[in-house]
């Protein structure tokens, strides 16, 4: 066979060890954050019947589905007076019954409708796995990316809301990325809006969805497109918004909105008063957050991070968000399936913490060892030597031939390892090692036996 | 919308809890020993061009292998002529040109062919990522399922050979899997076969590859298809493999084979001589094993379970494979990637650990504690309590309702949960809970602040 010239397909990415070992630092700090906090792991299968996707993301997200021809001769049973259209969309559901996973929450409440009877609720689950999306690729939008989710199903306590404030909160502080949680509650809109019939509420809530972008351009279009009430509900809201601190915000909002109840003003109260910032990070209450048209309901969130902690001019997205649903199994007709979620942006933490520049010490193997030899008839004792450090629990390995030093010494640095162990003539012949921290230059011989210790004190 | 009863296609799977804890464990350890030998991750799209994906795994691969419909108007530049064929195989190319990741092997491949100027040779990398198959789903045959490989690439030292041998006994060893680490090598079947013709040997080694299966059956065959000397060679082999003991069989096969060479002699004891079996592993030279028609040309591995860890009449195939290869990279153009690789099948070890009960304890969490409240009153102190048990790094979780105390118990234990902390109005007027231990039944009431190092004694 003839060479290809390789490539991957535009919108996909390969990720290289160094990478590779940044990611799987934010992964397994989120991982272990879930567990601490009770979630217990779910996978589903990339693939699902199409049906079960489609339909559930808006006529944008059908499009966006990556859909899986059927085996075989596909076209074996599509009729002829329906293929003779030439028609994409009318042969599509005859070739195709399977699509790839375009989230993690609509098989997730799949699962959660399937085995029901098996589940003990409230169910804490989280989920780590990759999304496909056909979206145009551009800076920051993959089409092939993480999603890390977080769901109380089967829970209506508002214990369950301040918990996710809290697991975010301890997700990014062990990050080391320092971040805003904003969050709010669908209900606000609910009592604020009633002056507004259906479809103006409808559209005062896509206006301000886009506030992050269009900022004071929302007045005026809720001037042009819905109405002076309007208006004056969208700056009321803003100055509550602009009072100083959390309890300010919602004595405020309670003062301008008297529909306001006193249920929901103490359930919010709770919120912010039960969860708890960790240094740099703050826990803000945002009544101008609306998360889209989306299936919430009760509490919303969504993570920025600190301004403070990137550099000037770096564009700044949601690296987080998640909210209270209350009917999101009853498309697969299950009605008990009442909850509340989060998700984590694992490619959006890792872009923010790459230009932070917050990720080079983490990522690098804390204590490794690469034993190189000099002269090839002393190759079986340096895989011995390197066989029993592995039993020490050290990582070691031995650079598999009597190269020149500076060529393993060159290959020790780019895998970022720690410590070389030189065995010339000498060294073999009194029985030691000459040890070199490569970080420092530091060198010392030494008895092989003594070698675990010294590169690992502890 | 109406509802829909939920299913996953035919072949594919949902992991619950339970069932993904124990494949995070064994997955974690084999990672944590790729680690440990210096192997570096490194994770490739699931999807690829299907140019290069086709033609790499046989007719029979190709047939197998997932295809992704082009988005938008797929049809539109279908020209009449070839459309109205109404042919599958003559519209595929015309509608797809994309593919779901068939194995981990051709795309590293492919990632080092077109990254090899900023790699450093060796290559150590290690790829944990699923794979697709549309094959025809049966016991332990899934359409997507796990591949864990580790190849080191750019190197034809035999140290990285037996460095894989080692790899897998200390995988297994730690996964606490009896296994049988199988090796043999290719170059032994070259000079075996040379009174041989090409077709005939091809034959030879068609028939060997199966003696797993139909045992004796392999000198029938092999004197009606191939020819007396077939069977002559066949049956030194055996003579050669009945012997105890490594060291013993290689010296029966070089007395029996003139035409083993001393040169391979030496390495296939090198093999054996520097690579250690932990206990419960051994690690066999086996002559009959032969790893199909596959691109192996040095060093080839299996390993199987112990059969004496599985219970009677459980049916035991490889759990692990590999081998060296020398042309894997020249496909797409690349003629230095030279390496030697292997790989665990993660499906096939969680079905053989799961029958001979091996995962059970190492699934479960160590410690962890579910806060009870038995008044609503009271739960904003108990969800303070589990938050300052959380930063004491303690796994906490607090019930989100005063639910009454069995169903709040009920949960603990479909969570594996050890320790409840029961907290009624005594309790909470004294600032004690009653700790109980799940397990045992043990409880005695303490000061809150005592909790965590209850619990945690370490």
């Amino acid at each position: 066979m003839s060479a290809q010239k390789p490539s991957v397909p535009s919108g996909f990415r390969d990720f290289g060890p160094e990478v590779m070992m940044k990611r799987k630092f934010i992964m397994r700090t989120i991982e272990d954050c879930f567990i601490q906090f009770g979630f217990q792991p779910i996978e589903t299968p990339a693939i699902e019947n199409l049906k079960t996707l489609t339909g559930k993301y808006g006529d944008e997200g059908d499009q966006l589905l990556y859909k899986i021809l059927n085996n075989g001769d596909f076209l074996d049973k599509v009729p002829s007076d329906v293929y003779d259209k030439k028609d994409s969309k009318t042969l599509l559901p005859q070739i195709v019954d399977k699509g790839l996973r375009y989230d993690l929450t609509v098989p997730m409440a799949r699962y959660v409708s399937m085995n029901r009877s098996h589940i003990t609720f409230p169910f804490k689950r989280y989920q780590m796995q990759t999304v496909w999306r056909a979206d145009r690729p551009q800076k920051g939008r993959y089409r092939e990316f993480w999603q890390c989710d977080a769901d109380i199903v089967g829970s209506t306590s508002t214990f369950s809301d301040i918990e996710l404030l809290d697991l975010y909160n301890q997700a990014f502080y062990k990050l080391g990325l320092p971040v805003i949680i904003r969050f709010n509650n669908r209900q606000v809109f609910d009592a604020i809006l009633t002056p507004l019939a259906p479809n103006e509420a409808m559209r005062f809530m896509q206006l301000i969805d886009k506030y992050d972008k269009i900022g004071d351009k929302v007045n005026e279009l809720l001037s042009l497109e819905v109405n002076a009430q309007a208006v004056q509900i969208w700056e009321n809201l803003l100055a509550a918004n602009k009072e100083s601190g959390n309890e300010a915000k919602l004595a405020k909002l309670q003062s301008l909105f008297p529909s306001i109840s006193l249920e929901l003003a103490a359930e919010i109260e709770q919120n912010f008063k039960l969860s708890q910032a960790s240094k740099g990070n703050t826990i803000d209450l945002d009544f101008t957050l609306a998360r889209g048209l989306s299936y919430y309901t009760g509490i919303i969130y969504e993570v920025l991070p600190q301004p403070s902690a990137l550099p000037t001019g770096f564009g700044i997205g949601s690296i987080g968000g998640g909210g209270r649903y209350d009917k999101l199994t009853e498309m697969f007709g299950f009605d008990g399936g009442q909850g509340v979620g989060i998700s984590f942006g694992l490619d959006r933490i890792y872009d923010v913490m790459e230009a932070a520049d917050l990720l080079n010490l983490k990522a690098q193997s804390s204590q490794n060892i690469l034993i190189c030899i000099m002269d090839e008839v002393n190759m079986p004792k340096g895989y011995a030597l390197c066989q029993s450090l592995i039993n020490q629990g050290v990582s070691a390995q031995l650079y598999p031939q009597a190269a020149k030093l500076r060529k393993q010494l060159d290959y020790a640095n780019a895998q970022n390892i720690k410590y070389a162990a030189i065995i010339g003539q000498t060294e073999m012949e009194n029985g030691t090692a000459t040890v070199k921290n490569l970080i420092t230059g530091d060198q010392q011989e030494m008895a092989v036996s003594l070698i675990a210790k010294h590169i690992n004190p502890a």
